[in-house]
């Protein structure tokens, strides 16, 4: 096992990715437009909470929603009324090598400081490890601002394996991965391999604590956005070597992490948004909005888990 | 099971999908640029046979490596080339209800017959049954042209079963599926429940005789670009009752479908075209050309099928 | 591809197993013990029909609820008791390769033609191309009937490929397959390979007719127990070219088909039997019995396919 | 969230499971019979450790290989030579309930502390949270000694959620379980619905402090039966609060850990046991040994990791 501490080569070396970034869900009226105004606000609320940064058009930004030029917008948008010092992250992989490669380049003009690179999924079959170090190795040769790789094997149907993610790793500026697998042994392996020169995000607030005792720098999760104390309260607790506290803190936030990620995704987010006094607002179809029984539920958990209002 | 031979209120009941489509590769030169003079080639070669029409944009057409400017354009250009009578059907089926039913009117506007459309397949575990309905319900309602669902889980993760399809096929706009996953019981229990009134297309060459042995009307092939006069021979000796003489052709073809499909998929089937004097090209990334290995073991293969040059 | 129609190795080339055969439940009952007297009355209901033969201790036999004692047993009853001329196929597969060698031992002693041996599991991740392999030379060295491979994905999570299939089938004691994945493209690839020399059976009947129509020999199917004529029919109307006849009877077999295979299995099988006049009888856990409300939907598919009572 | 830290109905209140247990293989010789000299010879090094106890007939144990028969001689002869204190846990879980139940009385007979019942599996489609429950349900009310579920998706195909494994938690004879689906979510989810009075055992090495952090109480591993005091270590690292230097010994075991089990399984641990000066031995078939290249990769591994000969 290769371990390169002390990547010299690496032009990015200096953007260090410790932190809690909560993956923006986009606002759209009830037209189905994006309202920029909306993030803003839910913006101004995360801005009180010591968080590293943001990420826009992950997942739960609903991205493939989204036109390019839509993107681009957001990104400048949201770029323009950042504080100094929060770092942004923005979702730029698509299916094709090229077209991610294009999107780097548009969001960098516009202010992004690092390009989120979902794994490309539609020929599955033909995404073999060679394929995807190809894929990464090609879009880092030609990205002016550096990349974090997305593993997302629940929506993707494709789970990077170590060995690959550390192949992906060799490229100076590939500056780390943000991991949603929920496979902690594999963030381990990786850790092994790699050294501290790459980073580790936990792609969920639900194995945060996990993700963090093998070497994970913090984690990109959903719950951030209306739970960043919490979620920034474990990354602190760990690192002071209060593991009781940060677990009581890390199982508590399980029932409702669940809820707004793999069981009801995006349209449970926005709704838990809403409830606590955040613009969430509708998705975009084919995704629904939750139903009033599936709402009632999310409430109950909402209220078990103690989440604060706004 | 409800049955509805006789549905009056489908209004493109006189679009009779019967017969064998090729899903034509889109030709990009070596610069990874659409060259259309290419297509127009294979497409004179392939207007020697009997086929009943062409499928634009699917799977083998990297539809998803594509803008919409190229769709759009790519269908016009096709259209302009046919002969008479010949059906022309375009994917169009986008993560996104919205997006795909701006697609369906921009392609009816340059002139193709009928949309494909895709199952969404992003927020899994949010698809569900009723999303996938509602999805094409939408779809559907707005849709200047018919359309055809595309059921492919070896790419998107998601396989409609046989319930929900026939709950979509209950909207006028729908007149049938193409199902790529072979599992040709589902097949029968549409049949059995929807009667002839909406119309099977086999998804795969791999499958034609035994879906046509459950009642598909034909089929959707990679295969049809490069074998289209076997694929054809297939449904005629079928028709007629000839099934040992059918059976013979459809065994033939097996390994050389494997090969351009789930095994190397649209580099092999581009590879195979260029080997036989069609034009396949250079796909775009993250596909890989195949490799001087595999384009051997291929080679042996079309000669083994007994592949007729152009 | 090699073609080996003419095996004249094979030492079992005298058994034909052309033709249908119910794998037989185990009768159980209330105290959970085995009654034959129960089996003997279901038998002599299916002796009315031209079926080839019985298949005993398959996935509807309960096969891994019962002791090695009871199988053997089980066996010996059957055989005492069927007519000339009916074959009788034992599932003997077990996860390890030589208690499937002694069982296989065991009930020829007491009088089985085949041995139904199905993909070892436990160790998936070990289950490779190379070991199962092995496993059925192995045991086809040591078996004195011939073998019967049987390939189950939807019960093992093993599905044995063409490739490995047809590489076991090169051992003369192999001398067909029963495949229940439903994946009739690849019973094509195998009748392809093989020529007519290997006897390839679906495993259901929701796709007898396809499997038929690419050189399966007949079947091995849950609905044999209940619909043995219609089956049998659908095999005769195929061999004579009366296609859309038989077409007719295969998809009007599906919605039953499907609830007592892969919806609802073994006890739904067991309360059809029940309520056609055979004896069904309790499931063993952790199977569970049918709900009422299963039980009634289960009655209307019986009513509405036009099962015929005893 | 129920929190039921004081359950008083619980039998077993008394056994505590915290601690590192070596999931022991089962010794064959040569000709592929049990060799209990071997077990013995392994046990008593690892008895210079400060193991909580051994677990006997797990996947290690390759216990679906062994007749019952064996399973029972070998519970006898372990627990014959255990020093006093060391929980001897043993696998009776079978396809069955009754035999299960069966199995559990017969160990309990020769000494066996507590059963560990893996998932039945075979009829994956019809094991419903609702049979998983009733299965544990029935063996917990019948077993006189407690129940350990074990849950090992990889193996079995059958993933127990979170709810379920709780529903099951309630009867007062299931103290635990033992989880090798490496989803420490899961694990959390978990602790948070159930407090301390349920013992939560990680299933692999390869994520134990990620599970310790989410409350488990140790863990069941294969690499405990070659790297005991790491394990261990790890434990008391973690519980002292010390998380990087448990951090460092964690993620230096991991690639060891793939190795022996999802990559190689069990033949690789007899291989690593072989290569410290333990007794590996030869593997049952179908399983098959390593190859040569593979027993140089794995050598070169267990140099890297530092492992210790005994």
């Amino acid at each position: 096992m290769m371990n390169n501490d002390n990547n010299s080569n690496n032009r990015f070396a200096s953007i260090f990715l410790n932190g809690i970034y909560p993956p923006l869900p986009t606002p759209f009226n009830e037209k189905g437009e994006i309202d920029p105004s909306k993030l803003v606000r839910n913006i101004d609320f995360l801005n009180r909470f010591n968080l590293r940064g943001y990420v826009l058009l992950g997942s739960n930004g609903e991205s493939v929603m989204l036109t390019n030029g839509e993107k681009i917008a957001l990104t400048h948008t949201v770029r323009s009324i950042l504080p100094p010092g929060k770092l942004l992250i923005v979702g730029t992989g698509c299916q094709s090598t090229l077209e991610t490669i294009m999107l780097n380049q548009e969001i960098y003009k516009v202010g992004a400081d690092v390009a989120l690179v979902i794994t490309p999924s539609f020929y599955k079959a033909q995404m073999t490890n060679e394929a995807l170090i190809n894929h990464y190795m090609t879009i880092a040769d030609e990205s002016p601002i550096p990349i974090l790789i997305y593993n997302m094997p629940a929506n993707t149907g494709i789970d990077m394996d170590a060995e690959t993610i550390c192949a992906v790793a060799q490229h100076p500026n590939v500056i780390g991965i943000k991991d949603s697998s929920g496979n902690v042994a594999k963030l381990g392996a990786i850790r092994n391999t790699m050294g501290t020169g790459f980073q580790v995000l936990a792609g969920s607030a639900g194995f945060l604590l996990p993700a963090l005792s093998v070497g994970a720098v913090g984690g990109i999760m959903a719950l951030a956005n209306i739970a960043p104390g919490e979620c920034i309260e474990i990354q602190r607790l760990f690192s002071e070597g209060k593991i009781k506290d940060a677990q009581n803190i890390q199982v508590n936030l399980i029932p409702l992490n669940t809820a707004v990620t793999s069981k009801w995704g995006v349209a449970a987010l926005k709704t838990a948004m809403d409830n606590i006094g955040l613009y969430g607002g509708p998705v975009r179809g084919p995704l629904l909005p939750l139903s009033s029984d599936q709402k009632k539920i999310l409430n109950s958990i909402i209220n078990m888990t103690g989440l604060k209002k706004v």
